[in-house]
């Protein structure tokens, strides 16, 4: 048994692009028969370490028995992985078991009931963000900071680590105004029109939005019908310096990437809550540079909130950490009990923000309103108007055609989206089972419908309504219509409307009240 | 916009295994360009379902482009999710959207700080056995469920829930014994010398082990060096009936199967609980069909245990869930303040077994002494044996060799292992840094060590101990010396021991005090 801790040895593999695109997680492909590393022992490992030299990166290990997808000299990397590595295909890399990530004591700790401290947060970011946490590991943060987890300064902490986990936007102005909704209903696609109506009357408002994850739309999705949305930090800079607003996906700017990848966990995982919340949103605002924020929290029996108590609460949490963190923010709660406007996915949403702009007389009323009380308590964060004229100015720049004008002004300079996106071909309608009244819609069915028929991967797919609250229907009479493009798409949105139409009728009175007037 | 839902389609691929070992995770792998499936929209879903018939199974989706691996009109499967479905290479097969597994909303419950009912438990079991949770939603179970989450009554519904996921092994007799320990010292191979002096003495102790999941060696590992663990049920009953005991893998028999699993993405995160770990011990032993079993608990600074009142909390835990389940239960608490014997690892570990059964005189005494201990309280089982001289009886056994002659009739009937198993080729040892007192030996940093050198994948790599608590060392004296097969195993193990090597060197008087004697 010689000591060979001196004896120089070879343990480099060739790298190889594998073409497996394995979403959101890194994959090792090594061959079984490798002759340096012991397959089969790297693999209950929850992750390896790849890389030369100052590339190097975290995957989890899959183990090939095929030569044509790796061969026992080389080490296979998926897209993701490949490309995240940043080495030539063919370059020499080193296999090492990687050690867990440090501030997994701190989740332990949170797990077994304890408080943590800035530091702890810090910690978990930065880990987080150089992806040293597995899918499983993100999950047990997320667990243990949900629901009963997360006291607000611990919120506060949290939004902090995820600012400080990418890069911050600065404008230099000193009114950059924003707007966000918490989600939850379907084709409240106001973003699109508080925008245009708040750039019109010349204040800085540079919206940046994320992509669906599980919804049937993101802004930025439905946007992209219309205009390009994906824009370098500089690019988006030189637009909203002519537009004075923008409406892209802030992805490419690496804001509060942590976040992003807490956010792929827990969406999945359904679980919410308040402290991550609250965190997710803020840090996304304030690493995007904006100064004045107008949150919007929908109630309703199937809302993200329910009540107004919890509204509230919401609220409360909301104004605490923005205050420690100096934005200047205010919150609206709005009418959450059905979805808003008339199409539900990206090419049926952007048509209804089209007919407000244009004020067509069939543009759906309640987008209309939602979007009008918005941009009229964003344009008070203007020192210059006064208390309560928000919302007739908002009127005034829509009516007009110079929010139109500058939706059109700010397509350009995104870039006009160079196809028309049609809806989806393959439809089918769903009818009312009786005569009465509508008397429910329920969020998340709609919106698991859309999703089923394709949306957002598919533009033009998802579900175009015909009813609203309170609309009389007779029986037979048509409800809604799914747009879908994939025939197994098809299949699988009808065998949902089948099982339950997301529709209640009844008589007037089982309407349920608005929370908010 | 015809509708469809009356066509006839035709939307099967065709199914082909990919060489590929994903490790407990099925993958399934789409080309991108796949005509009748959109590739990219179902893999932002945690998992899809894939099958014909009565053959389904859940797997994550990969999307591929490359014809080499799958073709458009294919549908890979990884190894383990070709093998789960059961169909041949080249059968039609459909993939449908999966459904969150239903149980979930438990889960969320529990997230919520709810109390859940034998129900809820039942539903869960029944979802994560037939695969329908993701790693990330176990997680998120036991994360829930974790530390300060399981009252007694919800470990005991656990408990229940995972007998109920598998099979149950009857023996029909009316005493079958069993010892089990919580785990976490290295070198603790009492179950090896405990069911040939129990057999010998004409009880039934048929023990079924697992394998190490993030430990160096499992009792299973172990026994593979000397012979065949792997038996069917049917096998494993034909061994018992003629040899009254066994040393065998319990993978083979479906017990608490979902115990495996929970197990599987918990060790990993290291997120271990009270409750839990009552469920998965006594869930297999019932599930095992023991009727008496001896409980093992070590108490140390580096043990799971850490201290007398944890100890006895665990204690009345597993009696209460013991009781309610019609399990004769005991307890013992043992010193766990370092490594038994002096083998860490499955090859040294088998032969201190071996020489505490050939009474060697080199035998380590504390192994056999710790065996002696745990075989008298089994033996003590026996009506027929008086309170107390269990010991005695035990020692008998193993003094007169028909310890040895009954271990080597259970090796017999189980198959004698073909090969000499070596210790692993490449060695170093690790030397005191000065002169003292051995004070204190890190059971986890020497785990760790010997999984670093390649143990239980490699039986011969792990750690040889020469000093021991209390023994007195001259600086430069060698502590112990580390096996390895593969050179990088071998670079990583000597990286670790540099960073700490696990033993404090000192004065006789910081020696920790024993919380047992």
């Amino acid at each position: 048994m010689p000591d060979e801790s001196h004896k120089k040895v070879n343990d480099t593999l060739r790298l190889r692009r594998v073409a497996i695109d394995t979403y959101r997680e890194n994959v090792a492909y090594l061959h079984r028969e490798c002759e340096i590393y012991r397959a089969e022992g790297f693999q209950a490992l929850s992750k390896v370490e790849i890389g030369a030299d100052d590339h190097r990166i975290l995957a989890v290990l899959n183990v090939v028995d095929d030569v044509g997808i790796v061969t026992p000299a080389e080490l296979g990397l998926s897209e993701q992985a490949f490309t995240q590595l940043g080495l030539e295909d063919n370059s020499l890399v080193r296999i090492a078991q990687a050690e867990p990530p440090a501030s997994m004591d701190a989740v332990r700790r949170k797990v077994a009931g304890e408080r943590l401290d800035q530091s702890d947060y810090n910690a978990i970011g930065r880990d987080i963000a150089d992806s040293r946490y597995s899918k499983t590991e993100m999950a047990a943060f997320l667990v243990a900071s949900g629901e009963t987890g997360l006291d607000r300064d611990e919120a506060l902490y949290l939004t902090r680590s995820m600012v400080l986990s990418g890069e911050r936007l600065d404008w230099n102005e000193p009114l950059v105004a924003d707007k966000h909704c918490i989600g939850g209903i379907p084709g409240n696609r106001t973003s699109m029109l508080v925008v245009p109506i708040v750039a019109a009357h010349g204040m800085l408002i540079p919206k940046t939005s994320s992509r669906a994850i599980t919804s049937p739309a993101g802004t930025a999705d439905t946007m992209e019908v219309l205009a390009k949305v994906e824009h370098s930090p500089d690019a988006l800079r030189q637009i909203v310096h002519r537009a004075r607003g923008c409406i892209a996906w802030g992805g490419t700017a690496r804001l509060a990437p942590v976040d992003d990848m807490l956010i792929s966990v827990q969406r999945p995982l359904g679980v919410d809550s308040m402290g991550q919340m609250v965190a997710s949103i803020l840090a996304k605002k304030i690493a995007a540079g904006s100064t004045h924020l107008l949150l919007d929290i929908p109630v309703g029996p199937t809302a993200k909130v329910r009540s107004m108590r919890q509204a509230l609460q919401l609220r409360k949490l909301f104004e605490f950490v923005g205050d420690e963190l100096g934005l200047h923010l205010e919150v609206i709660i709005t009418d959450g009990r059905q979805p808003i406007g008339r199409g539900i996915g990206p090419v049926l949403e952007a048509r209804d923000v089209m007919q407000v702009l244009e004020n067509d007389p069939n543009a759906p009323a309640d987008l209309r309103q939602n979007a009008l009380r918005l941009a009229g308590r964003v344009l008070e964060f203007d020192p210059d108007v006064r208390g309560g004229r928000g919302f007739a100015i908002a009127r005034d720049i829509l009516d007009s055609g110079r929010a139109l004008a500058k939706m059109n002004d700010i397509i350009e300079r995104q870039g006009r989206q160079g196809r028309q996106i049609e809806v989806g071909p393959r439809s089918f309608e769903v009818l009312a089972p009786e005569t009465g009244t509508v008397t429910g819609i329920d969020n998340l069915q709609l919106a698991r419908i859309a999703r089923m028929a394709g949306a957002p991967m598919d533009m033009g797919a998802g579900v175009d309504l015909f009813k609203k609250l309170g609309d009389p229907v007779t029986g037979g009479e048509r409800l809604y219509r799914v747009h879908a493009a994939f025939r197994a798409d098809y299949k699988f949105a009808k065998r949902l409307t089948e099982r339950s139409s997301g529709y209640t009728i009844g008589t007037r009175d089982q309407i349920p009240k608005p929370y908010v007037d």
